[in-house]
Order: C-alpha cells, then sequence, then structure tokens
C-alpha cells in the first residue's frame, strides 16, 4: 500500500521520537520507587492512543500498576483485534554494564539503546503508529482495542482480576502480541508457543547472626555452602534437573515438529561468538533450539550472602539468598511446578539450616494453532513486506497472560515479535534495531488488511 | 596493688570516654574511601600515647595505611615488652543488621556496642590506660614499646617491610597481644596458637554479558550454578575438603594436648541456643573445640551474582563471585594453600566458563610455648586479677604477623585475649563488656611486673 509507505516515511522522525520519549520514563514495575513512574508512563500511552486516532482511551487502576486501555471502533459487525502489550520495563541493574544510561535513549550504529527498546515498549509503540497511519489513511478496515498492562515483567498478578471483570470491554476475534522476537529480517519467523515460568526465592539461614569465620568457622554451617549444595544438586551430569515429578507432565512434541524446528538456520560458531562462550551447555539429548524451546529448564537468576564489599571480610554468614525460576513447557502447570520447586528446596535442606522460600510469581506455557485466521493473517503480512514466508518457532521466554486470555475471552492468541534475540532483552544495554522497528510499523497494517479480508 | 585499683577507679569513666571516641572514627582499612579515617585514627592513638605517658610516639607512613610506634624506656637494661594492636577494623555492614550505628558507640546492658569495640581498638586500650596507670603511679618496672598498625583486618601486607626496616627499633623481650578472647570472666583462658588464612576471590564469568534467562536459559551454562557446583564439590559427605594436597602439611596435635583441650568447658545446648542452630555442622572425627582449633577449615565469606533486588527479574547472569577463605593450621602454609586454591578453582572450571582467581591476604598458623617467661608472666597475672588459673587454649582466627614477628624480631609472643567469643566480632552488634575491658586494665600492669620479675 503506496499510502501507508508514504505516510511512514513522511513521519517516521517523529515516530522515533515521540518513542524515545516514552523510552524516558523509568517504568520499572518490580521496584516501589518506581511507582510515580509508572503513574507518568500510563498516561503517555494514554496520550500517545489519543494522538494516533483512538475513540477512547482510559487508565484503569489495579491493586498494582495501571492498565491502560484503548479502542477505535468503526463497526461492530467489522473483526475485532485486541492488541496486548506492556509498558513496564525490567529492572535496569547492573548499571555499571550499560554503555549509556537505560532510560537516556542512545542511537547508533542504527539500534536504539534503552531500557524497553524492544521490550516492550518500542514493539508496543509500532502498533500505536500502525494505529495512525490506518487512521489518517483512512484505510482501517478492521476495529482494534488496545490493552497494554504496567504488570507484565513483574508476572501480571492484577491482570487476570482485570480481564475477567472486562469481558465484554475486551470482546475480539483474535489476540495480538508483539512482545517476543524473530530469527533475524532475512528469516522471519513466528512464535507459536511460549514457555511458562515458575520464580521462587531461596532463603537459606544458618546462624542467627554473621559470625567470625575463624571463631566458628568449621563448627556452623555456612548457609552459603548449603546453598551451594542444595543449587549443585538440581542437575545431574547429563543437565537433566532431578528435581522429582518436575518433568511427570512434559509432552514431548510431535517428530514431525522437532524435524520441521532442525530445518530452522542455526549456526553455533556465530551463536557461540556472540556470546563469548567456548562451549555451549545444556540438557544431554537435545539440540540448542530444542533446549531453550521444547524442553523445560531451571536458572538461577540471582545469589546473595556474606560480604560483597571490597576486600576481604571473614564473615560466616547468617544467611544466602537466591532467586530461581524454572521455563515450562506444555502440559506442565506453574502452579504446581512452582509447589514442587518450594517444597523440594525446603525438603532438601539439612537440619543445620532453615529454609524460607516463597513464590514471585509464575505463568503458564501456552501453544498457539497454526490454522487459524489469525496465524494465517500474520504470516501473510510477514510474507508482504518480508518477501519471505516466516518460519513458525517456539519460543524461549513467557508471557504469563496468554493462557489467562484464552481462559478468560476464548480468543487465540497470535505473535508477530520484531525484535531479536539479540537485543539484550532484560540485560544491560538492551537495543532494538530501528530497521525492525520501521518494518513492524510497515508490517502490522496488512495483518489487520488480511485478518478482516479472512473473516 | 592497692595504688592501681584506686587510680582506675578515679579515672574510669574517663577511660570510657576516650575509649568511646576513638570508636567514633570509621577506620575501616578494606575500604578506600576511608584513607582520610585511617589517619584521623592513627593520629588519634599517638595522642593518647602520649597522654599515656610515652617518651616519643611517632606515626610511620607504609605503602598503605601508617602504623604507630610509641615508647616508654626507663632503663635500657630492664626487661621490654612490645605490645602490639590493630587500630583498624573490619567493614561494618550489613548496616541495616546493627542495632545501633557502627561508629556512634552505645553502652547497653553493661556492653560497649561499636564496630571496633572488642576488635582491637578497645583492646589496644586496655594497654594505653595500663600504661598510664604504672606512670602516674609511678610503678613502671619495665619498658614498653606499642606497635599499633592499621592493616590487621586486610592481612598486614605493608607490616613485614616495616618491621624488617625497624628491627632495632621494635627490639624487646616478649611481644604482648591482646587482639583474642578468653572462654568467659569464669574460666579465663590464654590462647597459645591461632591458625593460619588463605583468602582468595574467584570468579566465574559465562557468557559475555547477562542474558535473558527465557531466551538461552538451558543453553548457555549460568555461572551461579557453575559456581554452586564448584562450591558444593569442596565438602564431602563427612564435611572432610576434598580439594587434593589441602590436608598434606597438617600436624595433629600430641594426644595429650588433644585430651588437656577436651576438659575446657563446653556446652552444646547452650552454644547452639546463642547460634540459633538445631544441629551443629563439622568434620566427622572431631569436637566442636577441635574443628574451630586445630583442624584447618574451608569457608565461603561472601557470593553474589544475577539480580539481587526487589522482585523477580528473570536473567541469566554474566558473572558469579565468591570470597573464599581458609583456616589453617601448623605446619600448613599459607602460601602453599594460597596457591592450592587458587589453582584448584581454575582446574575444577568447566569448560562452559571462565575462571578468574586472585588472592587478598594471608597469614602463616602459630603455635606459641607455654614454658616462656612470658606466658608464665600472663598466666601469673590472670591468676592475680580472676582468682583462677588460665586454661591454655587454640584460638580459630588468625594474626596474620605472628609468625613474621618471630621471624623478623626472633621473639616469642603472648596473647592476653580479654574478648569473648561471643562479641560478635566482624559482624553487626560487635560489642566488648564494660567488666572485661577494666579487668584488661586491671590485669595488664601486673604482666608487667611479673615479667621484670621473672626476667
Amino acid at each position: 500500500m503506496q499510502v501507508w509507505k508514504e505516510y511512514q516515511e513522511k513521519n517516521k522522525d517523529r515516530f522515533l521520537d515521540e518513542l524515545l520519549q516514552l523510552l524516558r520514563i523509568p517504568s520499572v514495575s518490580a521496584k516501589s520507587e518506581h511507582k510515580e513512574d509508572m503513574l507518568i508512563c500510563a498516561e503517555a500511552v494514554k496520550q500517545r492512543l489519543y494522538e494516533a486516532g483512538v475513540d477512547t482511551a482510559t487508565i484503569y487502576t489495579t491493586d498494582g500498576h495501571p492498565v491502560v486501555y484503548g479502542e477505535k471502533i468503526i463497526d461492530p459487525n467489522k473483526p475485532t483485534v485486541l492488541v496486548y502489550g506492556h509498558y513496564d520495563v525490567q529492572p535496569a541493574e547492573p548499571l555499571e554494564l550499560w554503555n549509556s544510561g537505560p532510560f537516556d535513549p542512545v542511537i547508533k550504529d542504527g539500534k536504539i539503546f534503552a531500557r524497553g527498546s524492544c521490550d516492550d515498549k518500542g514493539q508496543v509503540y509500532m502498533h500505536i503508529k500502525a494505529l495512525e497511519i490506518l487512521v489518517k489513511t483512512n484505510t482501517l478496515t478492521s476495529n482494534i482495542k488496545f490493552c497494554i498492562e504496567g504488570e507484565e515483567e513483574i508476572g501480571s498478578p492484577n491482570l487476570g482480576k482485570f480481564v475477567s471483570s472486562h469481558k465484554e470491554l475486551l470482546k475480539a476475534d483474535c489476540i495480538l502480541i508483539s512482545d517476543s522476537s524473530m530469527l533475524s529480517l532475512d528469516t522471519p519467523s513466528i512464535d507459536i508457543g511460549v514457555r511458562g515460568l515458575s520464580y521462587i526465592e531461596v532463603e537459606v539461614t544458618g546462624p542467627n547472626r554473621d559470625l567470625h569465620s575463624g571463631v566458628y568457622g568449621g563448627a556452623v554451617a555456612n548457609p552459603i555452602t548449603i546453598l551451594a549444595k542444595m543449587i549443585a544438586s538440581c542437575h545431574d551430569e547429563n543437565n537433566h534437573i532431578t528435581i522429582p515429578g518436575f518433568y511427570d507432565d512434559v509432552t514431548m512434541i510431535p517428530d514431525e515438529e522437532r524435524k520441521l524446528m532442525s530445518k530452522a538456520p542455526f549456526n553455533e560458531t556465530v551463536y557461540k561468538e556472540d556470546l563469548g562462550v567456548k562451549e555451549l551447555w545444556g540438557e544431554k539429548g537435545y539440540t540448542t533450539n530444542e533446549r531453550t524451546g521444547i524442553r523445560p529448564t531451571l536458572e538461577i537468576n540471582g545469589i546473595w550472602g556474606g560480604y560483597e564489599g571490597e576486600g576481604a571480610k571473614t564473615v560466616l554468614p547468617s544467611k544466602a539468598t537466591a532467586k530461581i525460576s524454572a521455563r515450562l513447557v506444555p502440559d506442565q502447570s506453574s502452579i504446581k511446578i512452582t509447589q514442587l520447586l518450594l517444597e523440594h528446596f525446603k525438603k532438601i535442606a539439612p537440619p543445620y539450616v532453615s529454609v524460607n522460600a516463597f513464590e514471585h510469581h509464575g505463568g503458564e506455557p501456552y501453544i498457539t494453532p497454526i490454522d487459524s485466521k489469525a496465524y494465517k493473517a500474520a504470516a501473510k503480512a510477514i510474507e508482504t513486506t518480508f518477501a519471505k514466508k516466516p518460519i513458525p518457532v517456539r519460543g524461549g521466554g513467557s508471557i504469563p497472560i496468554c493462557s489467562l486470555f484464552e481462559k478468560e475471552l476464548g480468543i487465540k492468541i497470535v505473535f508477530m515479535g520484531f525484535g531479536l534475540d539479540s537485543d539484550n532483552l532484560h540485560s544491560p544495554n538492551e537495543k532494538f534495531n530501528l530497521e525492525n522497528f520501521y518494518k513492524g510499523i510497515e508490517t502490522i497494517p496488512y495483518f489487520h488488511k488480511y485478518f478482516t479480508e479472512l473473516s
């Protein structure tokens, strides 16, 4: 559509400027010190929705951070697409590893460097600008609803309640989410699944206070040593997870799909070089793509205890703590695995220590069909702008609300991720390629067009 | 000596006030931000030595923090006692666990709460006040030299050079150190040995940047998991240390001394209750006192990696780090064991990660004879003021300079520790009982008297 292309070309610098403004708001949902920033960001998203052409936009308060809802209804009889995304971001730490401020976006080598540039403000903004293009060129053929939440990075604890009490408001024919990646601009792909998540924190307490390691060392259990032993026991020599019952509900994907997966381009040398590792690690019997796509995993996301400062301190600490999460695949249940993990770490604790374990958040694994109208519309839209058929792949990340949406609203989700795995999501120097940003804005209007045509 | 008692009684409030002033100086040697405080503290010690009656007091600069030296020579033909101590303190972290400011001393329940109250400012100050008593009552019968350094808590890296280049200045007939503890005021004891120390830091690097645990988890080694496995492998199921060669040079103490040790009062129930643990931990085949006195140990003093903040962050971190130290017994060599540890952690690192290991500081184990004049003078002094013969015991801590003094100056050390194991050395809420402080000031003059008489 020439008219879309021309509109984008004329306005692309403004589109980018607007995104940069959004990226300057430190909307870190995990940290209570950013509560005010969350409100400012929600307000900004609402404002941008209005400017793009929605009929109404509203900030819905929740028990946590608010949800921004907006809609453009052109005809109740036309198909409706619900766009889901999130305006909250991961904490930026460790700050010293950023080359520029996480909330001070910088354009370098054709990339936007900032926390949230790809996950998910940049991708949400593609949808807002796609709406603007459709509205301003009078080419919108479907109804579009936006549900942009502020708690995705902390497990969407309040979205369930919002969705179940606003079913009519959110009613749609499909849900469109851009919060994931594609293999590359040369090898476009569509995620057909996301892994589930269980996330817990385990605190091991030995003595009731920090002790002098010379006076007490050797006679009192060191909680760091005990926690290390507990963590070490969770993977065997083949890197299988040893927690009893962990794999019980794992459904292996059909051989045919596994074969198809193995055709996705993967260059181990390039992959290792990019990560700076000499050898890859993982569960024996599976390829790298399988390890991150179709197999469950257990990762330690953080650990601390004792003295972390400069120099030496001869302390035997009272406590050691770890943040531990598992990625889940069909048909594992996040609720069940979280319970299993909590109980496991309590059970394996030796009598020298006490263990306090609690849950952070979880989400169920989700698989989307590839024969739906929404998937077909997405595939066709990508083929139109990339001149290549997208490959269906399973993503390693988690979008906890997927199974929730399906359960509450009874509609299927389609993922159109325009990020790259190398975008440093959740890491220092998160980036989003300008080319991907603009390609997303170019592609999304086609999705709406094709989805209407197929409906 | 009635005259000593009267002088102390008349001046005890001032003695305490002066100590509190010293405790207000945050002389943390490990942290470069306290460099200025170290100079202020050295100057204060020098000033107090002058006020107490030394002939000269001098601050000797070193490549690190300065040494304070002072002396009172009454007659070159009389015996000379060199008092060693340190004005530097351990870092105060974790600050949130202190009930009052670490450098804002508080007297509560007959105890002085402050960093350094016992280790070692409080104990150094007993010696300065003992000198004052002896000088002001004209009862000094020996020469006294003071060597109060500022780097004990970081392994005395510059004291060796100072001692070897000031042998004449430091010449003495014995070295007296109060930087340890006694069993209790009811069961006075004298340390006859201190353990050695090796202290290293091990940094494990996996990928070259923090990664999204969903996108890469399961396919790339997590440095926390690997470090945990490395740490877990260092103790077997009997809590023996598994590092090859670690025990090679350990000399078992004679059965007779072991039998004597077993007679020291020890109540396991009280010990466990004090520490708040249900069960003790330690090397199979040894009692608690043996585990902390005559056996070498390996402790993790600190660990960190990944996200430590509020809430959840799904990161697979680039690095994980641990501070690891070993306590050594005769005839282990700190230099040899440090090398062994550094090599071991590099050797056991799997090919998925790289390991950087470096040394913090060490010190050799030290044993002092119980038939020396100095030991006899100390035992007699304690018997005089405590009305009980002190028990000889082996301390678990380390005073790295002991073997250095012996080597450079050719003289023996005697330990008169007036602290208690429960004084929270190196921990939050470090304390020193007022009773112990005053009892130390009362006892030390007798040491000088008896040492002269025995010489």
